[in-house]
């Protein structure tokens, strides 16, 4: 397997994409990497590292977008940029997957114009693995796409069922309508809808789930509008690290609070990890006609190489043509 | 100052309502009580307190709407329900005020039923008082109203800015409008159009803000759709609430953080109260034409009280008649 990867993309390039791409080499033997950034910065970072040459090579992009440009504009300006020349690898059969720790709009705009939708999917969403209490979950769409109607959430559900199925290997994965109330009748127009959708199709859809229940993690595909599911998504970032910072604060206010926490430091060592998202590997494009991983912005190398893994999962199980096969019977259906 | 309370209202009641009122009697000496309910099951209540008979009194009404009713049938069904009755009092000049624990649906619909909207308020909303990290902040709406315009969420801004002034004495608090990105530009139709309106209002418009940093309580006014108001509301309290069921969970999993945990028993009580929105008294139903003040269901007595102290400080800051000129001029503006 072939996979290009954005040089820049991401708080900690290049050292930490060179970093994990070294570590995903040692774990996987069957793939090859092609690194894009401008070729004389990315080939100094390698050559620091001891790999085999056969695997890793550079393609040279001389402009680097940031997470603070326009996508749209970006994209269309920047046509030699490291996202946009990453996945033109993929469009020309030279990669078979593309990961970037860059802008995610641009990453998305990138995705979208060169590698196009699957057939049948109107709207592709972003779909990152979030940790719940009981077991880890996603939000799709989590802000692709700030207006939905029914039809792009059920596709939703249907590529979501597809991804756990096949990349985190959970049979008949629940999956829940976020929505302000537990009963059919309840929330917006969108939610009444998309609830008699839901219910009509093949899969394992438990009805309404509400905010509060979310991060339990009892519900595997919680489906919404991006708008929505960003929403959650930083909701869930914000509450989570406003509670640690608060609890670290009060902890150091006096010097028996202060032995309780060195106490129970690997405690909330342990708590934080798994309440931090970025642990959780990348977040794939669902419905990009092609394998598109979307590492956090604040990826270490270890990110790198799990997003990495994420994508030779998409690969070894064929996931694109397996959620093509599925959305072009939903097309017909609806 | 006359208050009706739903002395059925809530996990508690009717002890939590009666000693509720008992505490506010002692710190506030010019109101009256009108307990709705039973007469009997009240007055046995009542029998077992030290109180100034003169205060209160019991306005029978025999039925009681429970939150799991469908609000409009139950409102409509239940005519002599102590909800109802208790409304009825305000329109009847009999009250000043009316407070409930009861479902949220139920007290909003008796509202709108019997005293009507302020002119100039097309949608009324919740907004409960919730903690942040440094200060308290309002989600309006906080959920009763699933759709909304830009009309409407400008009608939030202004009655929000009006109760905090009013009731929590801060002068021009920060309006920020939610949104899934910091530009102008970001988010659906809802909030594009909804920037132009605040932008061009006299309250004190600071722009979009993030789902990741409500939380902070940087801002006061929080407006959104209710939809996206009780998402936000929900994930707060779902979050906090399964940050600390893990973190007790891991304290109890070894000796060394058993004893950890005992040190730092003090520090998670005080933070989980700061964090229980509970603790944070009543949410206003702001637009309708009368003070109706919604009490947390798992209100205990303290927070009965605090419930009563804000109907108090409406009625006593004349806060209804204030929003109405302020939004009687927004209608014929928009």
């Amino acid at each position: 397997m072939r996979i290009a990867i954005d040089g820049m993309g991401g708080d900690h390039s290049p050292n930490s994409v060179v970093q994990g791409c070294i570590m995903a080499l040692k774990e996987f033997k069957d793939i090859e990497i092609i690194i894009t950034g401008k070729e004389d910065t990315i080939l100094k970072e390698l050559s620091k590292c001891d790999y085999d040459k056969t695997k890793i090579s550079v393609e040279n992009a001389e402009e680097v977008i940031s997470p603070n440009e326009h996508p749209v504009m970006a994209v269309r300006r920047k046509k030699n940029s490291t996202i946009t020349t990453a996945v033109r690898l993929v469009k020309e059969g030279k990669a078979d997957a593309v990961i970037s720790a860059g802008s995610t709009g641009a990453f998305l705009t990138a995705s979208l114009l060169i590698l196009g939708r699957m057939k049948g999917i109107d709207r592709p969403a972003l779909a990152p693995l979030m940790p719940g209490v009981n077991g880890n979950f996603i939000v799709v769409d989590s802000g692709a796409n700030a207006e939905c109607k029914p039809k792009n959430l059920l596709q939703f559900a249907v590529m979501g069922k597809n991804y756990f199925e096949n990349v985190l290997e959970i049979e008949n994965p629940r999956v829940g309508l976020i929505n302000i109330g537990a009963e059919e009748e309840k929330g917006n127009e969108l939610t009444k809808a998309s609830y008699k959708l839901l219910s009509d199709s093949n899969v394992n859809f438990i009805g309404n789930v509400e905010p509060r229940d979310i991060t339990s993690g009892d519900v595997q595909i919680l489906v919404c509008d991006g708008f929505v599911g960003n929403t959650v998504l930083k909701m869930y970032e914000g509450v989570a690290s406003n509670i640690f910072s608060i609890i670290k604060k009060e902890i150091m206010s006096n010097t028996i609070s202060k032995l309780g926490g060195i106490l129970l430091k690997p405690v909330f060592k342990n708590i934080k990890k798994k309440f931090d998202y970025k642990e959780h590997g990348g977040a794939p494009f669902l419905g990009v006609d092609g394998i598109c991983i979307k590492a956090h912005g604040s990826s270490d190398a270890l990110a790198i190489k799990n997003a990495i893994r994420q994508a030779k999962k998409f690969y070894d199980n064929d996931l694109i043509n397996k959620m093509k096969h599925e959305v072009e019977y939903l097309d017909s259906d609806n």
